[in-house]
């Protein structure tokens, strides 16, 4: 835990210099367009503790990975998500000194990310070991208008002397993994030029053969005039740039702006990628700083107006929320399907591989109600295309017949995680897969996605639950042994119940899609069953008898669904038990003791619950809450947030709210103490997800927007806008009434707890609400 | 499976030259002896596929491990044993041509490994690519009478050509592991020296700072007369040679004879190192190769004279068991307490850490009955100097109060494994070091070991088991969770019966041991309480507790033990279901899927019948073997014996002889394809125990040998020697009769199939027994 940060609804500001937190806020201040990601590290040179971090979506290096023992099946690599050329730097020198933050004395300073225009800024005064002080003020953005392109404006005025500056701002390839095994270097140079204002290094990844062309161009005004320079054209191995050296007197604003552009062979040719690069940063700085900032700006405007939620009466809350959305909005935009969404999104190095679960059982909810429908059909596309590989994976590990297990962490369909409790158990991210196509059906209506493309991806997995489970004479059920569930503090356990359910559910849920899609489009049914070879009868009928007699361990004394078999062997003792030193246990506990004991990672029943919350009443789902959240010790990110939305489901606020504060400022006070390393981005969807389906309690239910309104006790006020089926819809919760608001053009059908309403075009209801 | 040696009595035998068999016939023809090792590598180059092996017990390196995520608690490193510098090198050239038979022409090959004699020995006819024909000879010994010697005579004669040959013997320090994560290299020179007819390097080991100084002094004789020679003195960076050219006219012998010398610092200071080496090569060229040879052979003879297994009747079965007995001869002599078995030991480098709980549940009994009783007590003793280290190992693992876990792999102590799944959770061995105990204070009668050393490993061990049980609520019993049995093939299960069993014995072990050490040793007592803390009272009521309140899985239908909860879950079918093309199934299967299987890799349930057998009847082991047997795949080397002794148990004489003849001839015949790695050393006390054990019956009870002979239906007769208590027995099993002969001075009692017989000082009996 570290609160360093001042709370504001739009910024985040870091007033003086502490280089103890500055790792920490690199992550935290990272920008993104979706495309291309930056950590904020300073332009110029910083020789004190840092984390280089630049990201190109989707260019990844596959790893060598070493365990202990080979175990058959495991994959060849792990994806690396990569530190890309360096395309901010700018080493200041003052006269023959080099500006250094962690050699300076740093008299004043200022860090705010403006979170409304997706703008970094720092403000710095510093003192030289010379005893010579400048001014420092740098703001830069990643253009979500132009998602090829960055700009910087970055200013120094002598304040007590007069002298040289030197500027050289430069493209750096020489750059690395902080967690490359052995300090490898993986990428290759491929053309370079440098030339007055401006210079251009194209890099290859090895192996994977990714290409970026990193570039820049740059003008330098003195005084608000543009000054004329001579540069000289400095060219390494792998470094390209400029060093212009230009006298100032005492308050001179020197400013250098420099318009980078980072393009890949992701997107554009080969052959032509350094061509377009040029062309892309020479229009930038054409345009100018001004002028795409503006653009910028509007585009994040259009972005804050369909996704923001605005709290009244709670900073910190307003703070966390907003942080929360601004960096989903920055790692996905939703336009490539090539792309998904890592865990670290563009903030970090850690987890490598870009797509986890996470994707489907948390993001893609916040991008159904917050986006256009394409956005969210996007993210089920990646998993469609990528259906084949899914099946190579399930056949390497002996399943047959067109069974499909999706990788736990893949960049492009392979496997790329290595550990066996973990690859080969962890699978009920399958279902989430299975789960994520009924969710999109059921939010956007939209079934023809079943006909195109649903069925194929869910006939695959039925097919691996169907080989996975396994009779048990002793039982005369179908179980599923050897399986890790959500919550990875037990691994090989035997009849995970969320597993069996998600299992179960995913086989009665293609029997129906089957019967949908054979029904209303027999042509194309054929053409399924002609690819899949899909036994039309008996494989249904196979998955029928499995559903009918899976096994689902429960506790009859307390009225629980147990977590797995055996869980009531263990110790139950309350979390308070641990004590403090000790917590996280994953940092302090052995394994083995993190697995013998009661304690959970996350959500793992409930995570069950909150999926099929219909099949619950409220007393099991309470009695659940009850049994599971006090051994819960929540020490993923993911976690939270499903028990902030269940708290709110049984009326329990108080906890709802502590949750919801934890999920919403995990980053922003580093609960666990590891933000240097990155944010957790994925999870940033579940605090989405505790406000919009927690205390406003949204569900759709039979082709309808559900709302059960609540509203934290310190709240005043709060308000969204949500998309549904062509129609936006804004929604403000006081601690009175509940507002809608049918914003466009199509009727609207609503419940307010249960109760239904019909609001038609640019019409409003409000219905009054108990508040707690 | 690959069956390609002759079969014979007393010796190896390969005939002809099959580059394919080479790298498995290296291990297979090893030496050793206890203090270094050397795989039959070849003296001249060799381009083609091998593995150059030669270690120096002890001598090992912390190689980093990597693993996908860290655990807490995973060790620093993974002990690695080194490849030592080579000095059996002896580079050839005729004329300008080298002398490699990947490339010659071999005409005529054979090799033998004389077990008596402990003899290696290379035969050859060779055409090389000019059509010069060579005959080679080569004879070798890693001296068991001086271990820090070995010797080399090497002859070369023309056989249709006359010419000059080159001889380079050198010590070569540029080696490396096969297995070296990106081919790092182990070892720094400290010192070299190369004069003629002479060369020295000292090596040092990275990090672990061992030297060891390697060296050679040699001459040459021409048709049996010393020749004289200028050698050219070679030195590079890591290797020292002398290059030797002598014409030879067609039929002259050349014979190189090379004296090695390889001492280390384990037992020499390192500062008189380099001289000692020197001394040592110098006096054993002085001696010369003939005498050399007759001491070794004679110490051998000695050996074999203890512990040799001689049987009528079947070759294949003599050949077997005699190669195991001469590897554990080789691998462990039992005079420094300071090493430990290695399961590969002087065959190969995988496995890399040394000592393992093979030492103690298989190796033991080996010892105990062909050696002095020192020898078995310092693998005890081995254990006992580690103790502290194990408590510090329990102790990162979150365990308290002195409570002790042995690591599962080590080389001096401290853990050098790290998955989570056996480092933390194969926890068994704990119960095996106890079991040793026990084993060794049965069999000796040495109950002052107890008072000396055993307790202390005791109390400890017991406080880890009294740590690592809760009590169930659910059971009302003891519950023992996330545990890895012997069987590999489940991992992080609950209630392994096994190992419940071991801990609970322990328990119990323990309880007694205290009571018997307080009454005998009063004084030594007060010193033990006093040294470990231990709570005289409280802590044995606590262990009384437990073992009277153990939970034992158990099904009650079958009135079968359950190897562990939820066995009866997994799908029971035998290893006849498994396609062949799929074993074994660790090569071919996925681990989720070997772990979702009821295949048992190794005796678990019956490992704990083999050791507390005195507590089943026979028809509760027959009900076990029958329900465990057909599921065990025996894909551990460590299986097939502990079954093997149990089917004689029942009775079962064919099984036992089918698996006896597996264990035997596992790396004889690569039952496995994998000899070429290493052989199995651990396991061929297990082959010993089908024997003594399985066949013959051999057990102690109540200080006295019993035996329940029986002979596998092929054999006329097999006979072998014990060591018991002072006394020499050996013991004759024929078709019809068991003959005992007491060899020395002690009277000795003995049972046959429960009857007892008194046998005086030189006496024999002989004891008619019914032939199956």
């Amino acid at each position: 835990m570290n609160k360093y940060l001042k709370v504001d609804e739009w910024k985040l500001i870091e007033e003086g210099f502490n280089p103890e937190n500055h790792k920490g806020s690199e992550s935290l201040f990272s920008l993104g367009n979706g495309r291309i990601g930056q950590r904020a590290n300073f332009e110029e040179k910083y020789s004190g503790s840092s984390l280089q971090g630049n990201y190109v979506a989707g260019v990844y290096y596959p790893d060598k990975t070493r365990v202990g023992w080979w175990k058959n099946g495991y994959p060849e690599y792990f994806a690396k998500v990569l530190n890309a050329p360096n395309w901010i730097g700018i080493d200041v020198f003052i006269d023959d000194e080099e500006l250094d933050f962690a050699k300076a004395k740093v008299d004043k300073f200022m860090r705010v990310l403006n979170m409304h225009d997706g703008v970094l800024e720092r403000k710095a005064e510093v003192t030289l070991e010379s005893g010579k002080k400048i001014r420092l003020v740098s703001k830069r953005f990643l253009s979500m208008h132009n998602q090829d392109i960055a700009a910087i404006k970055y200013s120094i005025t002598p304040i007590n002397f007069s002298g040289k500056i030197t500027f050289i701002p430069y493209i750096d390839a020489d750059i690395k993994n902080e967690d490359s095994n052995y300090d490898e270097k993986f990428w290759n140079i491929v053309e370079k030029q440098v030339d007055k204002s401006e210079a251009f290094i194209t890099a290859e990844t090895k192996k994977t053969e990714f290409q970026v062309c990193s570039g820049m161009v740059y003008n330098i005004t003195k005084n608000h005039v543009t000054t004329e320079f001579e540069p000289e054209l400095i060219q390494h191995d792998r470094y390209v740039a400029n060093k212009i050296s230009i006298d100032a007197n005492k308050n001179d604003e020197l400013v250098l702006y420099k318009y980078a552009a980072v393009l890949s062979s992701r997107n554009v040719e080969k052959s032509t990628l350094l061509e377009q690069t040029i062309k892309t940063a020479k229009q930038a700085a054409k345009t100018g700083f001004e002028i795409l900032l503006n653009d910028h700006i509007a585009t994040w405007e259009a972005k804050w107006h369909e996704s923001d939620i605005v709290i009244e009466g709670d900073v910190e809350a307003q703070q966390g929320i907003r942080f929360n959305i601004f960096q989903l909005n920055q790692t996905y935009t939703g336009d490539d399907p090539t792309l998904n969404i890592g865990p670290k999104g563009f903030t970090g190095e850690k987890y490598g591989g870009s797509t986890y679960w996470d994707t489907e059982a948390y993001c893609l909810a916040f991008y159904l109600s917050t986006a256009d429908s394409h956005v969210a059909r996007n993210l089920l596309k990646y998993r469609y295309n990528q259906l084949d590989r899914a099946i190579e994976n399930a056949e390497k590990l002996g399943f047959k017949n067109g069974a499909a297990l999706y990788p736990m962490v893949t960049m492009n369909g392979e496997e790329c995680h290595n550990e066996w409790e973990i690859t080969f158990e962890e699978i009920h991210r399958n279902g989430a897969i299975a789960y994520a196509i009924y969710n999109y059906v059921n939010y956007t209506g939209d079934k023809e996605y079943l006909v195109e493309y649903g069925l194929e991806v869910l006939i695959a997995i039925s097919r691996f639950w169907s080989q996975r489970v396994n009779y048990s004479e002793d039982k005369k059920k179908y179980v599923m042994l050897g399986v890790t569930g959500p919550n990875e503090y037990e691994n090989n356990v035997n009849n995970n119940w969320y597993t069996n359910k998600i299992a179960a559910w995913t086989l009665k849920y293609t029997q129906e899609t089957i019967a949908f899609v054979k029904k209303t489009h027999p042509a194309r049914f054929s053409e399924i069953t002609e690819k899949t070879k899909l036994q039309e009868f008996e494989e249904p009928a196979r998955w029928e008898n499995i559903v009918n007699k899976m096994y689902y361990p429960y506790d009859e004394k307390r009225k629980v669904l147990l977590q797995q078999d055996g869980f009531l062997d263990k110790e139950i003792k309350n979390i308070e038990f641990i004590p403090v030193a000790e917590r996280p246990i994953n940092q302090n506990w052995s394994w083995d003791r993190i697995l013998r004991s009661c304690y959970i990672k996350q959500a793992d029943v409930l995570q069950g619950i909150y999926f099929f919350e219909n099949e619950f009443d409220k007393d099991a789902i309470r009695r659940n809450f009850d049994f599971y959240e006090p051994i819960t010790v929540h020490e993923s990110s993911l976690s939270p947030c499903i028990y902030s939305v269940m708290a709110s489901k049984i009326g329990n606020n108080k906890k709802a709210y502590d949750l919801y504060l934890r999920t919403a400022r995990l980053d922003l006070d580093d609960y666990n103490d590891e933000v240097y390393q990155g944010c957790h981005i994925t999870s940033m969807a579940g605090t989405w997800l505790s406000i919009v389906e927690g205390f406003a309690g949204k569900r759709i239910i039979d082709d309808r927007l559900h709302f059960s309104p609540s509203i934290p006790r310190k709240w005043l006020s709060y308000s969204f806008v949500l998309r549904f089926r062509g129609s936006l819809v804004s929604i403000k919760i006081t601690r009175k009434e509940m507002l809608i608001s049918n914003l466009n053009g199509i009727d609207v059908s609503v419940a307010i707890n249960d109760k239904k309403y019909e609001i038609a075009s640019k019409q409003s209801i409000s219905v009054e609400i108990k508040s707690i």
